[in-house]
């Protein structure tokens, strides 16, 4: 029983969570996508066949895509990318941009410098660029049970994984906020968690990992943090995302995140939680260091 | 000053604890080490050299240096690496030989399965085959003074590091151990730790990082461990490794750790203390991602 969770939470991390290592995976065939010396993306040959219509915004050459060099600023760099995804999604031919969100995210070369441009969060997936974002472990210490975590079942009408459990609360970085302030946001959102207990919640690192699907390419950085709530505290949704709330034990959670129900990325930042906080021993788990190994991919 | 502290620290990350990935390593040069399809090591061109006398254990190639495949079993592989590393040792050429401890460890394909051989710790260091550690953060919460941690000063006599700051405990994995059983040794041997109060340290994970020094390859994993230690107890060394221990806040330990006084390997251990305790916040510190991910290298 042990053994069959391991294996099974091993191949949900490995060839969900980080297929694009697989082999089988479209990485050999992806081209890196560059802006100035620096990888900011990949792109794969059914996004560079179409990009390559717009000469004067990608620079497509045999071993990389790149941003224009002639697109030197912000706002230009910007612009430009957002009439090609604009022209794109007009012509219909990507699933991805049939999700358009209207929601910008940013581009970095390393997330300690200043964006260098920004673009709409579902185009993203065509330019394999890193999404950032973040995820809320929300738990309760209760005196007789020990400590339970909120559990969020999503809506069944969400663009994405719809009805899988899901944190407490969790979102993508939209540009110009910081991470605090999505937290607040998101608490709000989707689980009217008050924004004084929103702010105690306590940042405990992050994950990364690389994931395709038939939208594209996902390379993801997601800020994990653990926020303590009151016992008395009840989530409620009131933006439509969540169509409902658990309280489980540890025992549960653990036994739901292998379980194809628990969308994969989520199931990560709990399998993160139950490793930091002494859930799992490294004595007793056969698969402990394969299970960090893949909660803390370089990207690229 | 906070610019400071963040540049000392991924410095340290990058260029001490993660110095074979870095340009100008030797890692050009290595050649991969295998036992049957699979790495379990990296050999130097300075040990190539010697170890192409021994062309019944080691069989040296191209691309590839491997455990002869005439060697099927564990006692009989342990054996044979064993005399080679004492012919080696009585010609004196290694450094990393000199500081012999008798002390084994075991070469795996995969932690999860059984080892498939062992050899001198000492030794490991010339296959640059992955050494397994424990390592303790011992912390107390002080009611007024909030969170502080014990620091140990190294014996000036110790082989490696001497007089650095360090973890208050922490041990390489001798075989035949589990985590658990390392720790409790360590807490006792090196503080004085009861057994009682050991086992009641909580695992948190693992870092991985990959150095080399003038004594070799060091691939390392440590599992990482949070004691929380009773308000008055107070930490006494039993085996001369430890001359000094220090209990510290988290300012003082956060600015320790980036200065050169602090061992390098134990400074990631209290830095991705820090980081999941909530005591480094990513909208405050930029180089927090990067923080990460030289905390947690995939190694081979």
């Amino acid at each position: 029983m042990a053994a069959s969770w391991s294996e099974l939470m091993l191949s949900k991390l490995v060839g969900r969570c980080n297929n694009f290592f697989q082999p089988g995976s479209s990485r050999a065939m992806c081209k890196p996508f560059m802006v100035g010396d620096q990888q900011v993306g990949w792109v794969w040959p059914g996004v560079e066949k179409h990009i390559q219509r717009f000469p004067d915004v990608f620079m497509v050459e045999d071993k990389q895509v790149s941003l224009c060099p002639s697109l030197q600023m912000y706002e230009e760099r910007t612009a430009r990318v957002q009439e090609v995804m604009v022209k794109l999604r007009e012509e219909g031919e990507f699933i991805a941009l049939k999700g358009w969100r209207d929601e910008m995210y940013e581009v970095f070369h390393q997330r300690s410098s200043p964006p260098v441009f920004r673009m709409e969060r579902t185009a993203t997936a065509l330019l394999g660029v890193k999404q950032y974002g973040v995820h809320v472990n929300g738990y309760v210490e209760h005196p007789q049970k020990g400590p339970l975590m909120w559990i969020g079942r999503r809506a069944k009408n969400k663009s994405t994984y719809p009805g899988k459990l899901d944190q407490v609360t969790a979102g993508g970085f939209t540009a110009g906020l910081t991470a605090q302030e999505v937290l607040v946001k998101e608490c709000a959102e989707e689980a009217n968690i008050p924004q004084d207990i929103a702010l105690t919640a306590q940042p405990a690192g992050a994950i990364s990992y690389f994931y395709e699907d038939e939208r594209g390419l996902f390379p993801e950085i997601q800020f994990v943090f653990d926020l303590k709530l009151p016992l008395d505290f009840q989530p409620v949704n009131t933006d439509g995302e969540v169509s409902e709330f658990y309280l489980w034990d540890m025992d549960k959670v653990k036994e739901q995140i292998a379980q194809p129900d628990f969308k994969p990325n989520c199931a990560m930042v709990v399998l993160d939680f139950l490793i930091r906080h002494g859930h799992i021993h490294p004595d007793q788990e056969p698969r402990y260091l394969q299970f960090l190994e893949n909660l803390h991919k370089t990207l690229f």
